[in-house]
């Protein structure tokens, strides 16, 4: 039996008609504002030509969402059932620019070969049609989770699927998207418009060339997709890749890296260039916010330790919380907005990072502090009318307790709406309940949706602009605001506060 | 005046009439399924014999539930006067075959004969109706705690008490159920089959001779009541009996325990008895969950340590450290269930320990960490589709920050549902609102009632019942899942998921 | 446009038709009891005098209160332009009998005659009016927040104002507060009983010579306003002014403090003193509620190091967990309530606290540990009949956690309401939802306003009522409790509780 997919017009809403009624009306007002995305990770190559489109729905939809294949492989489904690329045998995935479509160009491990080793590697599924199938036959393990509304509303209105996604309708889904994917309407750029997207910020590494973001910038196709400088690759002197990273960054800013100060100039230059192809902010992820600015010797020292590998950990926590200063200041020299995104304990499954490599949904928030560790970066920079740092944290249990009482006080300092596992209903509800009160609504940025998968951006913003009606409303109905002051804040939640705090 | 005692069809639920109907529905499908219950501390001595009875209702309510007398406590009412047995002058609590009751034998300390130690000890009560004046007196303290909805439900649902208990009803309600106590239906084992109870796992010592789980066994009332192998009293190599349970665990095993070696192997032997008697899950309870795999020689040396009563503390920790990765390989071995329970400062009241012993009330939460904690055990272990650990916490902060996004996971890891204080109504919540959109429902392992107090078993299941419901109906409202999915998940919270998690 | 300031008489109220009607009645029963102040820090000049009266607008309701600066400044506004006085350059706040009103003589900086410093200082704004047009200008940052709660029962329950305040509202506003506030029944005195306050509790330096609360008593005005004993600034042995306190304090004492033991017996002389005007309790603020009893000799030693100034940070750490456990003791010699503030780390932004001073919005919570750090106090004196301590807590994970068993268990610890930051509608539900179910209400001290906004207390009692006037209808309206119970338990939470706690 097939069942009904529909998305009601209330849905997300507080049943109580009071409420309801005037989360529809706010609702209303927003639904259809242009989309402002100020930090995500979508791959710009999407955009970069004309005629690329994305390929089947499970290399659409499945391979690159560690959101869906975590859940999965929690309930005992291996990673290679699902296709997902191991590191000795990685699936190319390539933009062949004749086909016009992104290939996974399989090349599975052959059971038994790699018995010497007294392992039996398991084949990476190839055929992903089979992968659908698993994927819907357990699709019932995201009851209740974000990632069935956001497939469910991609399903609905990208793709306009009439059924739920079960083991009986999964081919008969499958091959509708597929059709459909071959559509002109569905390659992505215009799907971009479609979705009315304003701003689309992507993620790049600090050596990154850009190539993508100059292919559009050189197009005719006048949108506005901008980058972001993440150097997080090449300020962390004690992973094993950072001197590598180190020599590529010399290389692509033409700098010899041979001391801090030379270090700091490729930097720049780098920022020079990004800020050329339009970005308008910085993002670096740390396991712990601790901020300490250095003397320029003892910096200088740690660097030319790590130079020669043979820098320690506490130097290394020590150059971080110094780089963390250091970013803050190039962020007013170059007017950029400082994002921080903190507190997650990255490839905790040392098994599967070590064959699937990294983002492969086993990374583990952990407890964090804000209030003694950004005081040296808030007591330098936080009351400089020209800094603006937005905050994202994992720990929820500091929303009350530190992040609303600083971002209440700080100018510099704004708070990035609720993040990952916390970017979901109750996610978002607590995030009002335990922030606006302390912090008001205006020292928020607004929705971030912070996502790798495109087709989910505007489920995910429809999400947001649904919980904040309703949150609203429900401040109306309980005569905490009045109507017209709820009417100006959610334009100000679905669109206003993200465009000035990023400086669109 | 006598007020009525109701019991409101609709309880629980919330008042709006489109959730409210919902639950409804969801509850009714519920109410009536067998009570799976996977963990608890009900004394399978009730269930040896057939004619055991309860005693009277001070015995049976008020003597063993440190959830009622703590709060009277903390109101200033001394647990004597309550008839707590003191150490030093203990009431003996048997089984008198021949009376087939549970008698207190009161031999009450006469006040000045302690005068000497410069100390006037306050008499323990003997007078069960006096007790149960006092406790109906202060009954008010419970308002709005689980405790009174717990004992309301027993009140009316088991005896049917017609009147709420208040000074005024005491003695009336103390008569009627101590009346009630005495017919054959209020014998444990026929409110075990009313209380449509498919399987109930008691825990007991590693060193337990298990000798009422024998004689249940033995007999031909053929009904499912299991053990459950617990063995921190011979693994905290620091507590000061420690040495004379090994002895007792030498005695019972018939294996000399001489080194780590032997030690284990004497567990192991213990488990396969547990195990001959139908167990199928193990239980400990840690203080913090560090887990760490020491090598042979070090878990010797610590181990042979102890032996000779020269363990300090940090080995002390290490030593739990290496065991719970330990018990998590025996559990692989034996195909049984790991439980955790984590994070419970025990006798912080000194003066109360050291007066009345253990499990008084006063055991206190602290603040808890999985994220690092966890990683040795899960890094190991987790990824094992033929492992099971059921995680328990008190601090309610790790649910959405460590909990859900490593149940969301690790396949091995499921999440128990909200423990002793948190087993309330507002702590259900919770537990469902921070857990579900990280981790799923089909990570957690279905509600569990860790009780003592065997009569309260069916009023916490019906609670947690409705509660699921109620949380269900509230999704159907607000369209984030559908009815038809609901229908299941209902079936799954109270019934499926504690029954598949627990392998009966 | 002017848009109509409305106070709904519904207002906090659930929408939901049952729970709003129960709550309505229940509000009903105490909307008009006396208010019980039983910590705050209103100033107790106001009331010393008949004729005082409060100033005009800015100084009475900006001026004084860092809940509205700090939000102001938070979002680029200047202190300087809001009036706040500097360090360099105080306005000097007295009152003139003569004139019978709190003057503020600004005495502004000349941009440039700071020059020499290399910075440009900013003048202090010494136009009421002008400060006021830029509060109201930016009003709306209060929105969902209590502070516009409060300010609103203010404009409208306390002076009449019709409009919502605005850019264009804001002068008309102004002069219609200030005529007001020149009419007699404006007086503090007044005020008082309209408010109909039956105690009020301020907070007074052990130093203080209690001046205004000795002409409260010597004058025919019969109104119970009471001094609290706070010992910080004489406790603080590390801070650079402890000594010149400890000589203040000897010369008030008069008793030569030249160790530990006239240290206490100074202190001593001071509670006596001021139990002599009314003095119910004492007040420590402390960072780390650590508790550790020292032995004579050991005190002696770091108290002698203090005097000599040669106290280090581990013993002055080990001086407060001891005057933590003496406190206790002579609040039980003096049948004092002993409150405690912990988990503020006061004064994080360096630059306004050098510049402004203290209190101006930048203490910013820290994480806080209550299980392990109140163990020392809890086992000596936490059983003792005679002792209560009240604990206010920053960190709301130590609700549940730590706290609600702490007091669902030692009978002298008792819990004060949501503070600062949490005396707000969500930190009222949370408090009640994450307490009440282990630790009972009775384990709680009701509503305490903590405000130097003296014009606020009757806008706070009135929201807090309100709070828990619903909280409890949604109890009734989910049959968790019945309408009997809940019109008790209003009235203890409005009134009872706290006249109980404090021994008034």
């Amino acid at each position: 039996m097939k069942e009904k997919l529909v998305l009601d017009p209330d849905r997300f809403f507080d049943p109580n008609p009071k409420v309801r009624k005037i989360a529809r009306e706010l609702y209303e007002s927003v639904k259809n504002v242009p989309i402002v995305s100020p930090h995500g990770h979508v791959d710009p190559k999407l955009f970069a030509y004309p005629d690329i489109s994305f390929g089947n729905p499970t290399e659409l939809i499945i391979i690159p969402d560690h959101y869906l294949y975590r859940m999965l492989y929690s309930q005992g489904i291996s990673l290679e059932s699902l296709g997902i690329p191991t590191l000795d045998n990685k699936i190319n995935i390539e933009t062949d620019k004749n086909e016009n479509s992104i290939i996974h160009k399989y090349n599975s491990t052959i059971k038994g070969e790699l018995e010497d080793k007294n392992e039996i590697k398991e084949r990476v599924e190839e055929d992903p049609k089979k992968i659908w199938q698993i994927f819907a036959e357990n699709f019932y393990l995201f009851r209740g989770t974000p990632s069935s509304i956001w497939l469910n509303y991609e399903f609905s209105e990208v793709f306009g699927i009439k059924y739920k996604l079960t083991k009986e309708t999964a081919m008969e889904i499958y091959d509708e998207i597929n059709e459909k994917l071959k559509l002109p309407e569905f390659k992505p750029r215009n799907m971009f418009d479609k979705f009315k997207i304003e701003v689309l910020a992507t993620t790049d590494e600090a050596t990154s060339t850009l190539k993508y973001h100059r292919a559009i910038k050189s197009s005719n196709w006048n949108r506005r997709i901008i980058p972001t400088f993440r150097p997080d690759a090449v300020i962390s002197i004690q992973s094993k890749n950072w001197r590598k990273n180190i020599e590529e960054l010399s290389r692509i800013s033409e700098i010899d890296i041979v001391d801090y100060r030379t270090f700091i100039k490729a930097l720049k230059k780098r920022i020079e260039f990004f800020k050329s192809l339009g970005a308008t902010s910085i993002d670096i992820a740390v396991l712990d916010p601790y901020t300490e600015e250095l003397s320029e010797i003892a910096v200088d020292n740690i660097f030319a330790s790590a130079l020669k590998n043979t820098v320690n950990e506490n130097d290394s926590k020590k150059f971080t919380a110094h780089i963390l200063m250091e970013m803050a200041k190039i962020s007013i020299e170059y007017s950029l907005v400082m994002q921080l995104h903190c507190g997650c304990y990255r490839n905790h499954n040392q098994e599967i990072y070590q064959k699937f490599g990294p983002d492969k949904g086993c990374d583990i928030p952990v407890r964090i502090e804000f209030t003694e560790n950004l005081k040296a970066l808030l007591n330098k920079y936080g009351n400089n009318p020209n800094f603006t740092i937005v905050v994202f944290t994992l720990d929820e249990s500091t929303y009350s307790r530190e992040l609303a009482p600083l971002a209440g006080h700080y100018p510099a300092l704004k708070l990035g709406p609720p993040w990952w596992f916390h970017d979901s209903i109750n996610g978002m509800i607590r995030f009002r309940e335990q922030i606006t009160e302390t912090a008001g609504l205006y020292n928020t940025t607004g929705f971030v949706d912070d996502t790798r998968a495109f087709l989910s951006i505007p489920a995910r913003h429809d999400l947001a602009r649904r919980i904040d009606s309703n949150w609203l409303a429900g401040l109306v109905a309980r005569h905490i605001i009045d109507i017209t002051d709820a009417r100006e804040m959610i334009k100000d939640c679905a669109y206003g506060l993200a465009k000035k705090t990023y400086k669109f």
